[in-house]
């Protein structure tokens, strides 16, 4: 224990590290500095002065919630159509949407996936969108932490394709060092389907010359998984392979259609899995055996995906899906077991993400700190925190939320943003967005 | 418009009435007298004089919520014991624990639940278990509307079964007709695999002689369904319609294994379905084909089940898995639509119990409403109201419960009962009931 001075120690009837299962403090402290955490222990402990002290009885503290993919802006179509076939929604909503979208656009939707995922304990996220500057100013506003990369696509035109790739590679190069600390960035090709193989080589060069990798779409949909399989005559992952794209550091989403040998090749290669299980379900992609997956070596982070495809952006709700998904698919109730499944939303999130320094409580991390209150009816008893916390919470249960050592949200409030006004705009350009695409 | 008077009046930015899916109020107002709905309509063809005025703005008022199945007193169970094979589950937990159950762990246990429920706009649930007298009395305390059996199980004791379905009997027609008109009686054997076939039959006679109907588990788990499939030499459906358990009115819980002509086969005899999908998951049971079923005609609910299967008791957040799983498990993103999902825990949920009068907002009908604060982030920009209920709501976001007219929960509170005073008792209960258990 230091004798030193912290600046904030939030006090908490639990502490929960995610440094092991049984590394949990009742009641417990975490101690921060500037933008790290100093210390954790227990209460009884505690021998450094505090500027700030935050008392959290009946709740958990536990590490910020890192969302290893997503699309932020897409909130502005939450809801917008619903329930029709995914070439429907694909060809009369979402492409259209994105040929019309504007910078301002991306700015007040990702600033109100920001605002939501804030409130709800996401202090972390990997996106994946167009004019991704606007998110990183966004992020600016918000507080938030992200892993960002500008979406390359190819499809029949491979001067786009070319295009959109000098324009993730300037992204990527750009707002690598953004002087906030809290931003990464990758090169982001969007599919092993929609980019040629041509177009994924270069996009794997650029990411080797410019010390970056890379976060893409991988094996989602059956169907253009096995065209693609059919084209190159192998395994989708091993044309990856051979162009030089399996970079370690690398984070594929989805992953729902591949194959043992393919999970083998991309763990050894040390690329990162994003299991989306709500998104996965709701478009009717398939399900996931994600235990496959860690059995050959993968680190397995959670995304929630789009918010036009969950609705919500609340990880900490997704949780339970992640589990009982496992427990059914894999006819196991052992499968997904609750630290497994925490683990993947926090440590193991950071981890896919190559975030050094995140997604635990210990001395020396980042301070992205989250408190869950537990004292409501839906947590009684409280027989296991773990089960608690993958069970019973949402991203409502959130009270307090720390990035970068920063109080962003206190007691269930945001401070220091009008969500009010982040609301407004967000209708606004929603409404206008989807005036130009609908008859 | 009725120029009369009401004891009270909603406003609310939507009124959902859920009698088809065009028929919202934007803004709207529900009038309540007595322990009925007197109107419903659009806020500026307000013209009743109301005692009180409940202001809702920026929240949608819904009937409340219908649990089509669960195990109210389990909530003592909730994450006890989790991640381990189901046979594990129910040998060293579920079982012991009931055979050590008091009245007053039954009654704390429920009562928990109930306050759970309420809070989170569950107004009626479909319960099966023991001590259901005690079940009774919480509910009188709470002001929940139940719909109650008392569990027969057999085993390989015959004498059990016997006197388990005289106490069954004697519970259906003693509360049958409870003076505060919120409690329907059932008989409940607790399953085709549970119960022998004569003391099915025994049941099934009891019920039609009484004027009862059933509420019992059928098809959850596949190999219990395939040993009694194999002892009968036929579908397990077929031999209830022998035994004459197939009573219209009925309610069976789960269903998971049922085959398409067993499922014609109860809906041509008036037995409902409470589907159960995160229990279903988390048990790994398997993955029940909801939209088969209901191409049979079958009349489906939706249910939590117990706590110790969940684990939260909050039927609003389980719709989204309601939805996406029948979206996954048919492979087409146009299963389980919005609309189809709240219906199945509303009105459609008051169907398979044969509430009448419940389910809708209509005049008339049975006072149940809830509102849902859709003001919040994750809600924006709510393009659908469905599809905010379904996919972005969850239990957190209801803010006030009328039951039977009264006003139960006031933004987001429980009036007129000391929830703390319920959840210290259930953790002591929960704490000696365990410790008889464990070695």
């Amino acid at each position: 224990m230091s004798e030193g001075k912290a600046d904030v120690v939030i006090k908490a009837s639990h502490v929960v590290t995610m440094k092991s299962p049984g590394e949990v403090y009742s009641p417990g402290y975490v101690a921060i500095r500037g933008n790290r955490i100093v210390e954790v222990g227990s209460t009884g402990r505690l021998h450094l002065k505090a500027k700030e002290t935050v008392s959290c009885r009946g709740q958990v503290a536990m590490p910020g919630l890192v969302n290893a993919h997503t699309h932020s802006p897409m909130t502005l179509l939450r809801g917008a159509v619903e329930d029709v076939p995914l070439r429907v929604w694909l060809n009369d909503l979402v492409w259209p949407v994105e040929r019309n979208l504007t910078e301002e656009d991306v700015y007040w939707g990702s600033l109100l996936a920001q605002v939501e995922m804030l409130k709800a304990g996401v202090t972390c996220f990997n996106d994946h969108y167009f004019y991704m500057h606007k998110v990183v100013e966004a992020l600016e506003r918000s507080g938030a932490r992200g892993a960002l990369c500008q979406a390359v696509i190819e499809g029949e035109d491979s001067g786009r394709g070319r295009r959109e790739l000098e324009g993730s590679l300037a992204f990527a190069k750009k707002f690598r060092e953004h002087p906030s600390g809290r931003v990464k960035t990758y090169i982001g090709p969007h599919s092993e389907y929609s980019c040629g193989r041509e177009l994924l080589a270069r996009a794997a060069e650029a990411a080797r010359t410019n010390g970056l990798s890379v976060h893409m779409h991988f094996a989602e949909d059956r169907g253009y998984y096995e065209r693609v399989s059919a084209r190159e005559g192998k395994e989708p992952a091993l044309m990856l392979d051979e162009v030089g794209l399996l970079i370690g550091g690398s984070v594929f989403a989805h992953g729902v259609h591949m194959s043992q040998s393919e999970a083998s090749l991309l763990a050894r290669r040390g690329v990162a899995l994003s299991h989306n299980p709500v998104s996965n379900m709701k478009v009717a992609a398939g399900l996931a055996d994600v235990t496959m997956f860690k059995e050959q070596g993968m680190v397995v982070g959670l995304g929630t995906d789009g918010a036009a495809s969950n609705n919500a952006l609340d990880l900490l709700r997704d949780l339970r899906v992640a589990a009982i998904l496992r427990k059914s698919t894999r006819g196991d109730t052992r499968a997904g077991p609750a630290y497994e499944v925490v683990a993947e939303a926090t440590v193991d999130g950071a981890k896919a993400l190559c975030l050094k320094g995140l997604g635990k409580l210990e001395g020396g991390y980042l301070a992205d700190v989250v408190t869950v209150d537990v004292s409501q009816p839906h947590f009684q008893p409280l027989h296991d925190l773990y089960s608690a916390i993958v069970y019973s919470a949402t991203g409502r249960d959130v009270r307090h939320v720390f990035v970068d050592g920063k109080h962003i949200v206190e007691d269930g409030r945001l401070v220091g943003l009008d969500e009010g006004l982040v609301i407004r705009m967000a209708r606004r350009r929603a409404h206008l967005l989807l005036e130009k695409v609908r008859p």
